[in-house]
């Protein structure tokens, strides 16, 4: 049986394998807390799809296991390799193709940034909408993980903005799915199975993105709120009021407190509103015209003002980008705060003041501290963890999750299962469905060679 | 072995479980041209998912092939059964469930028609986007080929409107998918999986649909150009403008003197400007404001005046549903006028002047009468194809198909593939594409019932 290093050297070239101390702890983590580092056997750096696909075909031929790797933002460990495996990291695949302004679409290798796609994008008044919070993030990573993100509201995940794929198969095939066009009905939808799937099914060398013309008017609004129960309950005002929000955001005062203080934001809130208010609400709109923008905006802020908000402040330019960016750090705010895990539970948008009342009492029985925010127009709440004792905080968690399926929502919204919430995920879900998914793997992946122990 | 006819009458009582001449020719075909009906060797009824489950335990134990029928109207011979098969018929299923106007969901059984859950958002202000022509199709039917119509350009298809489903696996367990939320990175997505499998995977017996605010205003703007070319060459701009159209649709000369003469419908044309005019245009814009629509009509005026547009008509209401309601029949007018197919191909929608081009020289080389009308704004070209002879009308239809892939299209952009264009599917599609496909209906139906000869 032949080296798998040396096969790899024949695909790529020997200065594109790296072996032992020549791998950087870089590749030995993504940033899910709590978690430790895993040097892979190799890393190797393709540069073309054909070498993916031959890489592939190798791993499968020797059983070696491989992860993919895009920049390592990655929240739930899905990008973190075996000791024994091999990361293939994606960093020399980072080539915008394409910018077709006549079909609205983008077309990118796995490598590319979120900022880079967005800098090509603003030259041609188009935006790619899906904004994560972090934009060094990569566009095949958003696609392994079916990434989210603030706008979502508006404009859907990276499921409802990937167009078409090409995808290395871990049997050594290319595949192309979909295309520049919004919709076919022409055998199974392959571009959906692959987006999410976490480098588990088959590895995306290249993107085919939906774009939308980029609206130049853009307003934000800051509404404190007695508790978090009468912001969730002003959630599906705002969403169902025709005024088309781009952002609909909600941070407890405690989180609050903590991005404006880390990032020394100024909202110009009195101190007496600012200690009676437990959360916030931060709306974004947006529009073709200033006026209608500032029409948009008068009407936002008497429907907050009737739904129970203590005052509304129509943020400035730099004060709104301040607040957005801190809201976007918030993770960071977190793990600088101590957190030891950070979950992203998704239920319907009406269960949120149920899910949050669940949420201080599995806090309070287990004496442990749990702050957060979210995107409330999506149901999607992103909670901070703090609890040392890793036994503790595991039950935490699954009392968490449980609370979230519970409610008829999902263990994650975009974070991903990945390494971290593997038990969880298999043992709250049920087993048919555990085994169907097993059964489209091995349809995928008969060698089993893809992210083992990522989902399953 | 037990007799399938009596396993099924254990299952759902003998009442609903027809045979032999007790099985109305409604059973026997959909809307498919040229396609024999084949009546099934029973047509059963169910009345819960559990009955669907269990009908499918029973169909794979012993072997005998299962076709779904909702309303019976789709377009590619998918509801259409085997001879020696079982019809199952989801006319009991009709119920809407839910109506959640916190979270904007609707719930329904597979056999609510579009044109009853329309009732019955309207009394929530509330709507389901997806309208294609024929409002008594049903709902289960829609997710089966994933279905479209005209305002997929603005609110996307199916696909992008179903949440989650409760379906039947052909091993005899439901399952649930997704749920009352727009996000989620918790294992493979199966809703996408089933959605558009025209019944070759799990059979829906519950699906939750998200809903739109209800804007109220509305308008419309008929706009005649010299060709089609121009036409095309329009249509990006339009999508590209901002104004967000409802509906972007083309109409050639024949087709819209064939469906206004056929709904006697008067647009006020000059007799001049209808000679010389041999493709039109037709943009729905819609608004909360008739302020803002009226600007937006006027803006849009404007644009299409510039991109070479004869003239402008702003429709009023009735005309404007008339003509709306008018192209929806095409599909009927089409096949009243004697049309032998018809086809939707789609394709990047820049390359429309391409492909109509290539779609002339092709029908031109055969002979044939090829007319259509389309959502140009997404590029899916809906082709009338006249020609009795079946020999030369597949060759025509091949050759289009081919010239859509050519494009970088595909062959369906809403009908599927159903029975009429497998073999045009599987010659036409990269191999390890449908190998890959192939597995996947493996995953899911190891006994092969769900509507074999679909897909593949």
């Amino acid at each position: 049986m032949a080296d798998i290093g040396t096969l790899l050297s024949e695909i790529v070239g020997v200065e594109h394998v790296l072996a032992g101390d020549a791998i950087s702890e870089d590749y030995a983590h993504d940033e899910a807390l709590s978690r430790d580092p895993v040097k892979p056997a190799y890393v190797v750096r393709p540069e073309t799809a054909e070498q993916v696909a031959r890489i592939l075909k190798a791993a499968s031929d020797q059983g070696v296991s491989v992860t993919a790797r895009g920049s390592g933002s990655g929240l739930s460990g899905a990008s973190v390799p075996l000791a024994n495996g091999v990361l293939i990291s994606f960093e020399r695949m980072n080539a915008i193709l394409e910018i077709d302004t006549e079909n609205h679409v983008a077309v990118v290798q796995p490598g590319v940034t979120l900022q880079e796609l967005d800098a090509k994008t603003a030259e041609h008044g188009l935006v790619y909408t899906v904004y994560p919070g972090e934009l060094s993030a990569s566009l095949g990573g958003n696609v392994g993980t079916n990434a989210g993100g603030m706008r979502a509201v508006k404009y859907g995940v990276t499921r409802h903005n990937v167009l078409g794929l090409e995808a290395a198969l871990p049997t050594g095939e290319l595949i192309r799915t979909g295309g520049k066009y919004v919709k076919a009905s022409t055998g199974y939808d392959l571009t959906q199975l692959i987006i999410g799937s976490e480098g588990t099914l088959a590895l995306v060398t290249e993107a085919v993105l939906k774009l939308h013309p980029r609206l130049p008017h853009q307003g934000t609004v800051l509404a404190p709120f007695t508790d978090l129960d009468e912001v969730a309950r002003a959630v599906p005002k705002v969403v169902g009021s025709g005024l088309g929000p781009l952002i609909v955001e909600y941070i407890d005062g405690l989180t609050m407190g903590a991005i404006t203080y880390s990032s020394q934001l100024k909202l110009g809130i009195p101190a007496d509103v600012r200690d009676t208010s437990h959360a916030y609400l931060v709306v974004m709109l947006e529009n073709r015209t200033q006026d209608r923008l500032g029409e948009d905006i008068e009407e936002l802020g008497e429907l907050l003002g009737g739904l129970g908000a203590k005052d509304v402040y129509v943020l400035d330019g730099p004060s709104a980008r301040k607040l957005i960016d801190a809201r976007e750090k918030a993770f960071f705010t977190a793990k600088a705060a101590g957190a030891d895990d950070i979950i992203d539970t998704v239920i319907p948008r009406a269960s949120l003041p149920e899910f949050m009342a669940r949420t201080r009492e599995i806090a309070q029985e287990n004496n442990t501290f749990v702050i957060g925010c979210g995107h409330a127009g999506d149901g999607n709440v992103h909670l901070a963890v703090l609890q040392k004792d890793p036994e503790v905080r595991a039950r935490v968690l699954r009392a968490l999750f449980e609370a979230g399926i519970g409610l008829g929502g999902a263990i994650s919204g975009e974070h991903g299962i990945g390494r971290k919430h593997v038990q969880s995920f298999v043992e709250l879900t049920d087993p048919t469905t555990v085994d169907l998914m097993r059964r489209i793997k091995t349809a995928f992946d008969p060698a089993g060679i893809l992210n083992p122990g990522v989902l399953f």
